[in-house]
């Protein structure tokens, strides 16, 4: 019992660490972040950070959950246009739509970004956000990879999870900072990755408040208002949380301003990026990938003291129960 | 000791609400938020509210401090181009600048709501954020109103305040919804109301992410991106919160959809319009003030359950300690 004590009190983090992240292979990687973790609540270190600045915020696609072959919401864009095109079969005549749902990529590609912009407002417009927010709840209960099998929620990375975990237990507030859509998101981010509702930013179609039959309703319209990627992070950052986050983890060239802006501020802070190095277990991509390109992060990681996550070799598992 | 616990048992909202709101008049309005706030955390009740849900929305103009005779923000925006003025005099000969300057209202109203948006544009608008929120906490720190000689940080209602309080207390998260500027009000929301910066939703000013000398920047740019007032209160509710508050405050018209619809979801909710009827203490308006105008409220607000609060008949003190 005494030795158990002394043992404590000497390594007090490399005891904790063992504990914190426990699908994160030991190593200097994994030791900056449990020590940043570990220092920002010790009042006589120079990395102490009070509680009211810890906050995190993570990107999703790519650095909490998988983006391969395609963002998981366009997925849930897609499955959601075949349910129209059965109501209203219409939709199976009409371009770019026809083309989804043929499964004609090349003919869908050839309308460039207005196709894609037409199929996002189709199945995401239109509708109060509640009925929105309904039909994505549903849908990601039951909705499977194409290649892994797995449902969706279930390619949530667990080393990340376990992050998010350790921040929350030093009491830090974590956020989700994403280009994917705010309300895609909330109706299941507390059940994936323990973090509430109000704690996401995303970007969104403009809003619009109706009554209807003496009911108030927000209804979703087809226009983007927001969208949380690159330049537009930082500002989504200033728009709901109104305070420079300490910690920022992303995975593509559109969190790079996150991590700039994060880690440009005084005192402790921690810049972090997911490297998709895996093709194994996951995927492997980065320079040359349209989803989730990756080039001024990886140039310029290490003059700006960024860690570099490499999957295949600092992470114990991917999704948990490999 | 043994008559104390009975007593406890059989009246513990009674009880409870001698300290929960000691700045309240007893009677009918008091009892029924005492008895919101104590049912909301009572799981045998009908009116019980899980955690998550428990969010409460609060203008802030009239509702959580006085707005007479002209918005706060605005005092700091004439202080603001004074000083401006001292560094830069041709201001001095410039309109609708020069009016300002001089007092010459009537001049200044005759450039309408274009005179009003140069002056706040250009007094909030083409400077960090940061800097503009320094400018602001040294402003409020000391600048005083006209009227009363007490600092406008001290022209915030005690009464509000305990409420603020006590849904505290009760496990809420209470957020202010304002027409005013969100940057204005995050540098002392804390202070003021014990309302973390990161729980303010108010109108924004575009704001542009800028790399200047190596350093991120948020600049403030002189266009309007987001005013939170009439059906914009319900869409910030959106952007920021995700969830549908149960408990709203307000005291205009301005705050008529965000009470809709707050109150207008399902299980326990409540809605207040604080009325300002205390020429002595306070101000006196509703229907013909510009300022705080408040007719649809007042007709409707027997129907729709709202409570009305009367300033003169329900509250003891207005600023506490006078």
């Amino acid at each position: 019992m005494k030795s158990l004590i002394f043992f404590a009190f000497v390594t007090p983090f490399t005891l904790f660490a063992a504990d914190m992240l426990p699908s994160w292979k030991d190593g200097a990687v994994k030791e900056s972040i449990v020590s940043f973790i570990q220092k920002a609540q010790d009042k006589s270190s120079d990395a102490f950070i009070e509680v009211e600045d810890r906050v995190a915020v993570f990107d999703n696609d790519g650095t909490l959950w998988s983006e391969q072959p395609l963002y998981f919401q366009l997925f849930f864009a897609i499955e959601r246009l075949q349910q129209m095109a059965e109501k209203d079969p219409s939709l199976k005549k009409e371009q770019p739509y026809k083309a989804v749902l043929e499964g004609d990529m090349k003919t869908f590609q050839s309308f460039g970004e207005k196709g894609i912009a037409q199929v996002v407002f189709k199945t995401h417009a239109g509708m109060p956000n509640e009925e929105f927010e309904q039909e994505v709840a549903e849908w990601i209960a039951k909705a499977k990879h194409p290649k892994t099998g797995r449902r969706f929620i279930d390619m949530t990375y667990q080393p990340m999870k376990e992050l998010i975990q350790a921040l929350h237990a030093a009491e830090f507030k974590c956020y989700i900072v994403s280009g994917g859509g705010a309300s895609f998101m909330r109706p299941w981010v507390e059940e994936a990755y323990g973090i509430p509702r109000n704690r996401v930013i995303g970007s969104r179609v403009e809003i619009e408040y109706q009554v209807q039959d003496g009911q108030p309703v927000l209804m979703r319209k087809a226009k983007l208002e927001f969208v949380d990627d690159k330049e537009g992070k930082p500002v989504g950052i200033y728009q709901v949380i109104g305070r420079r986050p300490v910690f920022a983890a992303g995975n593509s060239d559109g969190d790079f301003q996150m991590l700039e802006y994060t880690t440009a501020g005084k005192g402790a802070r921690m810049g972090v990026l997911v490297h998709h190095t895996d093709a194994e277990r996951e995927w492997a991509y980065d320079r040359e990938s349209p989803i989730g390109h990756l080039v001024r992060g990886l140039d310029e990681a290490e003059e700006r003291g960024w860690i570099l996550i490499d999957m295949k070799e600092h992470w114990k598992t991917i999704y948990g129960e490999e």
